[in-house]
């Protein structure tokens, strides 16, 4: 399972995307060999999860060198078309973040000796990426058997975390399958994340591959899950962490915090440092995507409400660092609660 | 629009309901002349929401009666299926209430007399459920004036409250209904209320009926909406409320609360005396129904989930007192947090 990569061809390259709106029912790729269809592709969550994004964003600005060359498009076009890639979803970061690590490798007069060293960093960023992973997992689940004793837990978590977040293993699920090959995994409890279904579609998607124990629930059962005692720590991912620890994460992250928060289980959140804004003070600064009334009125082709009816409908909240135990990167974990700034 | 209804019919009568499982996109009334048939209407949630389960479980003594004269049942045959009717549904104590308000009358050795007798007082609880509503609205609606002061509200609300869980008006929506009628309603947020969707398919479709001013949200969005500052209350119904407050209802509802509580929003639970269950002393007694994967794991035929995912499918969670601002009855309002029983 790779959530995005790179693909040689006699144009100069173009991205390959797993499309992620299709899973579970198909497993689907999508090539794509202009800005403008990635961007399509990013704003329609064809790919999604703050750290896939991070590396689409990288391999965005590589894309637009290959069609600058093809295109023969000038200096001030491709400034143009790496802002709006920057730009696609306002809210995660890591998109702008993924851009700003390539951009100041744009030296040359030069588009395809450009190129050449985009790709080269772009590909490094994801390699990093994994290893990130790899680092926060361990982080994550050390610190869970020891505040919570060594033994098997079932956590929960809310939206898609894992491979498909990511380009492999993943954030938060990360820790959970981290957990699970130290045998220390009893069941993981997958909030559905409507509107768009992240956790049963994609979520449970991957603990089935990977043999994970779960179960699928309404997001509106997280809160009885938790305070009923049947989940030992929540686990979620961010698109944007604050300097003060305010993260901003899908839709349904705020009412698991206030419900971990209630019942005094431990709350993760788990990202890379790449997602942690140190220019944004706190959540009141970050900004909200909001979407379409589209995705909570219709589902598969049938109205699920009046015609007509208007939504409230945005992507993330935001949790405040009072309701956040710990935030794990890949370097540390950052104690919000006790007052730390990232 | 009625929800339930007696029918008479030249084989001695038959209930009539709107049949809840198809709204909003069709409104088809089916007529059921069996208690059997009655049970899996029940049970599939054709007809559902406490204050009309109370009339249905009434009514509902009053078919077995009918079938009683046609096929000739033994009282011990009529009692039996008196008993499945009542414990069709484990949670809402409203329809062992309602066949509970009917049997004494069971004095006659001619089930057609106490047919007579059933369907009269079955037709009186239907009456006075009406106007119970009524007199729970303007409490409500009075206090919330009162309390947040005389002014247009947003109000957020949780499932469906309205004419389709009671025989007419509504309980939390008919405290909704109240303000709207005084000119007080800003605008409704409805939680669309996963997995069956009464919210968007209900509550919509009755206040879109209404010319009331709403906006539907995924269940994940009420902890921001409400954190946010953008609610002025929220406004549940209830399935059982025990002694000391402590309140179950449609599953989400707990996060609703924790939210409210969060933000020091008024969070009122609407419920007839009815649904005051003064045997059963806290939440802790009060039995979850919990429902098929299906219902999570598919919509409309389309697979949501990887085939084979279990679930965790709670009908029903229970809000502690201590979350809940008052609990408004058509005799008064309740104010558990300080101490009230009921």
């Amino acid at each position: 399972m790779r959530t995005i990569e790179w693909l040689e061809t006699p144009e100069g390259g173009a991205i390959v995307l797993l499309d992620q709106r299709l899973l579970p029912l198909r497993s689907q790729e999508i090539v794509i060999d202009s800005i403008a269809e990635l961007i399509v592709a990013i704003k329609n969550l064809s790919v999604r999860g703050a750290p896939a994004l991070g590396v689409t964003g990288a391999l965005g600005v590589a894309l637009i060198l290959v069609e600058q060359v093809r295109k023969n498009w000038s200096q001030e076009k491709r400034d143009e078309e790496i802002e709006h890639l920057r730009n696609a979803r306002p809210t995660a970061v890591n998109l702008a973040w993924g851009v700003a690590q390539v951009t100041p490798l744009l030296l040359s007069e030069s588009p395809q000796i450009n190129f050449e060293q985009v790709l080269a960093a772009a590909q490094e960023l994801a390699k990093e990426d994994e290893s990130a992973n790899h680092a926060m997992g361990k982080l994550g689940a050390d610190f869970l058997l020891k505040t919570l004793g060594d033994r098997s837990l079932t956590i929960l978590t809310h939206c898609n975390t894992g491979t498909l977040a990511t380009t492999a293993w993943g954030t938060a699920l990360g820790v959970i399958r981290e957990l699970h090959s130290r045998g220390k995994i009893t069941e993981v409890f997958v909030d559905e994340t409507r509107p768009l279904l992240q956790g049963s579609r994609l979520t449970a998607f991957e603990l089935h591959t990977y043999a994970i124990p779960y179960r699928i629930l309404p997001d509106g059962a997280a809160a009885t899950a938790i305070i009923s005692g049947l989940i030992d720590a929540a686990l979620i991912g961010a698109d944007r962490i604050a300097r003060n620890g305010d993260s901003a994460n899908k839709i349904g992250s705020l009412g698991v915090a206030l419900a971990a928060h209630a019942a005094k289980i431990p709350f993760l959140v788990v990202a890379p440092e790449s997602t942690v804004d140190r220019n944004t003070l706190s959540g009141a600064e970050i900004e909200i995507e909001f979407r379409g009334d589209e995705e909570v009125v219709s589902f598969a082709g049938v109205a699920i409400a009046p015609p007509g009816s208007k939504t409230y409908n945005p992507a993330f909240d935001i949790t405040p660092a009072s309701y956040i135990t710990g935030i794990v990167t890949e370097k540390k974990i950052y104690f919000p609660q006790q007052g730390e700034v990232l």
